[in-house]
């Protein structure tokens, strides 16, 4: 038999172990995986590891923020994504009131269609708990691929945050129909509380945006969705982990049988608050802030222990320009960072190169679990009859991250100057390649909505 | 390309979900998984789900125990393993002083090797740590592929006991060197108080077996074993736990981020101590004894939180003469019951059946993690590279368990009468087909020694 | 020497243990004990025990709530307190906005001060946390006796709700000052929509009271309020917990070192939510509401184990005429009960007699508790010096519980025919007798306000 | 009324408060406190504190130890005792086989009772857990005055270890009749393993007696008790808790509900092991070993929140020349160190004076707790009807340590030159005086054994 395209002569990675095998791709779909394939095309593997291509389950791209819109739109920031690896994308569709959730998703998917270069899912935001949403959830986790949606317990000035009886509202009814909820955790009042006592004058660059936002902020928000969950039933997700406190936190509730899954991301591991001291600063502004040093040690340590099992990057560019808009008031930060494209390279070289995760517990963090928890089976992994959304990864190419060397469009990195041994050369999404040794070779709209699956379990 | 087999059309099944795709096999191992794939041989497997062979890491062939040998041999254990879609197992090298470990290995390879059906390996038990133990052990790990090895916390009136000192040593010791100590968790000292205290009069049958060893003598070992392990920041893995009290530790411990894994077994899953109180309870003497409905119970949860990562046997066949030896006194039942052949089909219909765990968890439960937890990476799944070491499973051929049904050398079954749905009608160990619908087609000899590898942590 | 009032041949009873000794008085202070005490007027107390008047820590005498006004008004309240061995109550100042708490304070003296016929404090209810009660605060809590004061976390419809930002700040505050917050740990918005979801049609009586207010929503409160206490390092205290969980999570942050206190009822220790069903069910009507047997048992266990170290009774009588404002809609019941009138000889046979508690943890949880954590330090106790508030209790008096017994203005009695062994025979107050043989002698106004004292940590 | 003793002016201190009273004494017991009580003697105590003399429930005096006998006899222990404002004490008396437990009593009184200065109480030490203790232990506990006694999970070369089966049967025989099992809580095992290791040759000092013991020697033997503890039912009591692990485990245990109380000790809140590798380290041998600076800081914490709720100090006096009996052998060193006489004064300066514990804290630590846990309601506190066991004490008395100022029989003290202000001036037993301003003026054989009293509870 001869497939469409083989990778000859790669190591193919999962959690399971690696394997040096041929893998065979016929249309869209990885064909068979063995060895001396005949394929119509081959691409050399040799010496390279072949990994299923990252799925990154927190971007905003396009997204109307502070007066402005995040500068990666689905056409390019899923063109760098595909650049670093990444073949599945969820995004977000917000609800603007008083859209309903489906228009929410439908109006969001004329944005994105179009757009994306790789397959991508949506998380709808919902903004506006009500008998409504209530009504609507079952067809948006069935029918309509969507089966995590998204609640904010902070950003009430936008309106868009979730009270308690929405959280539980919302936990109780997607619990009938296997939806999840995922959270972003964080004290609105407790905030702005604290935002009103700090006008920020004395404190160095916008570093009042770490003193307005400590630890606490966020652990208690996770704890009292872990509470909610644990009393309906629910199933939970908190988004950006960022403080060990937090992590702390759903260690217990897993160990106590709570359905809590939780993601962190490479800034809360690799960067820390004191950069919010820079004249810079604002470009680290992300919500949550990046923490402490003790704070990016625990979550090292609790995504090797399982406590955390996705890695997502919050990705939501902003260029210098607009983040340039603080004019020196850290309340006005337009919150977000690129992050997606240097996902995959940063995690290798800081995590497993560095001994602190092993390659297969990346794949877990980056691939499988990630797919597993977000309901896309045919993503995360290269079994056969999966996507063949396929990396080919060059364990010895280094790489000085810097703005002219990404795709994103973004004039700074909050990684500047960040070695990195170890990226990824070619890229194929469901059988195409789109990228051919680190050139993009794909094209606006080959990307496509993926109906996720409801949780079954 | 043609494939010396190809197994046609069934439901490829890992813990990642299920594939509808052919498995081609080339020699010993997995050589592809893709559509159509051509054969020199075709096995038929539609409406089959094609499941990695499962993996008994508990077993005693021919042990000599009690003053008598356990009934199945390696030839006939090996076959029943077969007949029950078992295609690796791991049975123990116990030491008998003043032999070395060493020593004990190869001795127990000769017994083994020219009868084992399947593929097994050995798990050392080291009866008397010394300092010529601890020489031994670097080499035992990793030239003789034996990374685990046991220790007894009981049975000190055979001589086999590891006092708190050599499990102190051998955790120190083995962390070195990536190795594993797998414990017999049970309170020596209290055992034997216990039952000088109690004659076994006025008490119905052999119940005075559980009254004697209460979940107290479990639990606490456990707990002993788990501080050890902390302390010494070696790996630990709890061999058959069979309490509630026992399994809540593990919990913690391992939240704890505390390295130790554990495993339990069907007969503690299903069956209870009320049956001591029959006439033929004896035959139901394992150790530790079987327990309440309520640690049934709690076993499953912490099966499903993943608590305890692995489903073993224990098996010790021995048949109802030998089991007579006991002569009404209940100290001296011979301890172990058969296992390894009904392992998989109890497993599928009281815990995927009966909707306590998904499919998924099934083949982590027999296949992936003893695969992993035991340093065997070609086992406990199909990709490419694998062993091909296959089991095709009818998920809707009825059995009622019984003797006769049955390939072990023993003419009770502790699960008599239990209707099962679901049984593994053909079996392929390394590439050779050995049960060919239910019926043994494979030779003495044909299985292999599995050098195992050491934890690389 | 001759003490103004000796009692003589008692049993004075404290934590310590029991003394036979005689109980000298001067003026309002115990001025010995000792054999042989010589006095100008002699109370026998032969076969009695001496035991310090109990401390009502949670009362509301002559409250406006619910368009009607508490039953028993500071006179006739604290009679009834005085009838029942109760010398010394905590009552609440509750700011109506935009009242000072200093004025808050100023006013609720007004009503009490002619009227209390006993000793009585006052906690204030901020109920505003804004820049000017944090000015006050230092004031109220070091120089004008109240050190303690309540945040109700519910009420949010009578503009009463502190949120997070309140508490935090009041945590905070309050922390610098030897000051601690009293929280009535309800999750506000959690009940609004859970009631605005539940018309109470088809349901029992006024069941609907239980149904719209789930454990969670006490469970999620109290540890919401105990994060805050953990992350400011503020001093918590918890009124009339009711469920079992919350206990749970009291009990888990005590073993943590969070400085958290917290206080039961016996409306929670013998009443359970099946009585909403009976047609007089709106009388058991309290916040939060009585719950499940489980939660009894829980709590008596918690009591027993120093997790909870405070009875109080939540006094709030509404007669069955102020009750029946009702009208069927569970949503309106005036919430509260009479109470403080049968708390010690409720606790006497229900926990001491009843074996659930010894005579010595009653004395901690109805006296020396109190006085420690409220900051009394001379009630709660009858050591040399205390004020001489002291009942004679009479272990063999057998009372049936029933309106025309009691001196509360009240119709009924939630503990209606229930039979008590133990009664309080005679009450001083301050060297003072006010009730003799079950008789009241004492006079409005002999009461004193009590210039409590603030942590000294 | 005319009392035998009154001690004028000054302030009795409980766990209640302080009160400024005259205490009246008539024969042995406090009879009376008061304002302005008349005496046939005076004692001044203006300006000082009147405390109850302080319990030390561990002491070995005239104890035959490594082939020495320690060197403070019961006479000049005691005498040392009431110097240092300690007026009660328990002592051991250690079965040496085959004497019953009954004689083991009895013998150790006939040493004690002619030469005791201050009334004194006995541990059993039962070191041979069999039948025949089984059939004494009810009369031990309920007729003979010993309701704790101790066992020890170490010294097996000694012949006094209880095993397992031991601690269980001691455990759950002693729950039937309130007594109570005291632990000396180290894996005797694991510690005899690492002697063998550690020839002590390389080592500074005596130090390898810390390196022999690690944390877990005792933090396992402890959890062990405790398990054992909650599987039986019983009382258990751990005494020299030394390790912040240790201190831990019973946290958690108590906040479990498991019944289990703790002591520690001067020298391990005070002194660490860095003393070993001095010339003199040996001085310093105790057992289980002083430890860490974290240990001590994690125990001062454990004592202020409640956990430990006992401080002893298990003084065992060896001179300087017995001391030299080690001979550089670590193993040797006569274990013990004097300490009852420096209790009070140390605890009042390091505790009390440094902000660690209030003086109730101390009162409870030393006085009631120690009373309530043993069995001794007339000792601990001087309410009405109590031992008039009393001492005056001068804050502001300032002393520097050093064996000249000391009654002990040693001529170095672990604490020498510790500056403390505040000592004991003059201390009563039983309503003798014994000191009188730092002069002994009692008494050998004045002292009487306490008929201790079973738990009740």
């Amino acid at each position: 038999m001869t497939y469409d395209i083989v990778i000859k002569g790669g190591t193919i990675v999962s959690s399971h172990g690696e394997t040096r095998a041929d893998l065979g791709i016929t249309g869209e779909r990885v064909a068979a995986m063995g060895a001396d394939l005949e394929g119509a095309t081959i691409i050399d593997a040799k010496g390279k590891l072949v990994l299923p291509g990252a799925i990154d389950v927190h971007n905003h791209f396009q997204l109307p923020f502070c007066g402005t819109t995040s500068a990666d739109d689905f056409e390019n920031g899923s063109k760098a994504a595909a650049m670093g690896g990444v073949t599945t994308f969820l995004d977000f569709a917000i609800q603007a009131q008083p859209n309903s959730v489906l228009d929410t998703i439908a109006m969001r998917r004329e944005e994105a269609d179009p757009k994306v270069c790789i397959d991508y899912g949506l998380h709808p935001a919902i903004t506006n708990w009500n008998a409504d949403c209530k009504e609507e959830l079952k067809k948006v986790i069935r029918d309509k691929g969507c089966p995590s949606f998204k609640m904010f317990m902070v950003y009430k000035a936008q309106g868009w945050q979730a009270d308690d009886p929405a959280l539980y509202g919302a936990l109780t009814e997607s619990a009938k129909h296997g939806g999840m909820v995922a959270v972003h955790a964080e004290n609105n009042d407790l905030i702005e509380a604290l935002q009103a006592a700090e006008s920020g004058e004395g404190v160095p660059g916008c570093y009042a945006h770490a003193l307005t936002r400590p630890a606490i902020t966020e652990a208690e928000a996770i704890n009292r969705a872990i509470m909610l969950a644990e009393a309906t039933g629910g199933r939970l997700y908190i988004v950006h982990l960022s403080t060990g406190w937090g992590a702390d936190i759903v260690n217990r509730a897993r160990a106590w049988g709570i359905d809590v899954q939780a993601e962190t991301g490479p800034q809360y591991l690799l960067l820390d608050d004191e950069l919010f001291k820079r004249e810079d600063g604002h470009h680290f502004g992300t919500c949550p802030p990046i923490r402490k040093p003790a704070d990016q040690e625990k979550l090292w340590k609790r995504l090797a222990d399982g406590t955390l099992e996705v890695l997502a990057t919050d990705t939501c560019t902003f260029n210098s320009k607009q983040k340039a808009m603080w004019e020196g008031d850290y309340k006005k930060i337009p919150f977000g960072m690129p992050g997606i494209e240097t996902l995959l390279p940063l995690t290798y070289t800081t995590g497993v190169r560095a001994g602190r995760i092993t390659l297969g517990k990346m794949i877990q963090l980056l691939c499988e679990n990630p797919a597993r928890i977000m309901g896309m089976p045919t993503k995360g992994h290269l079994n056969v009859g999966a996507d063949a959304d396929v990396v080919i990864f060059d364990t010895e190419e280094e790489v000085t991250i810097t703005p002219s060397v990404l795709t994103t469009n973004c004039d700074y990195s909050p990684y500047e100057g960040t070695k990195v041994k170890g990226w990824p050369m070619t890229t194929l999404s469901r059988g195409k390649m789109i990228v051919k040794d680190r050139e993009f070779v794909g094209a606006a709209g080959q990307g496509k909505f993926i109906m996720r699956e409801p949780n079954k379990g």
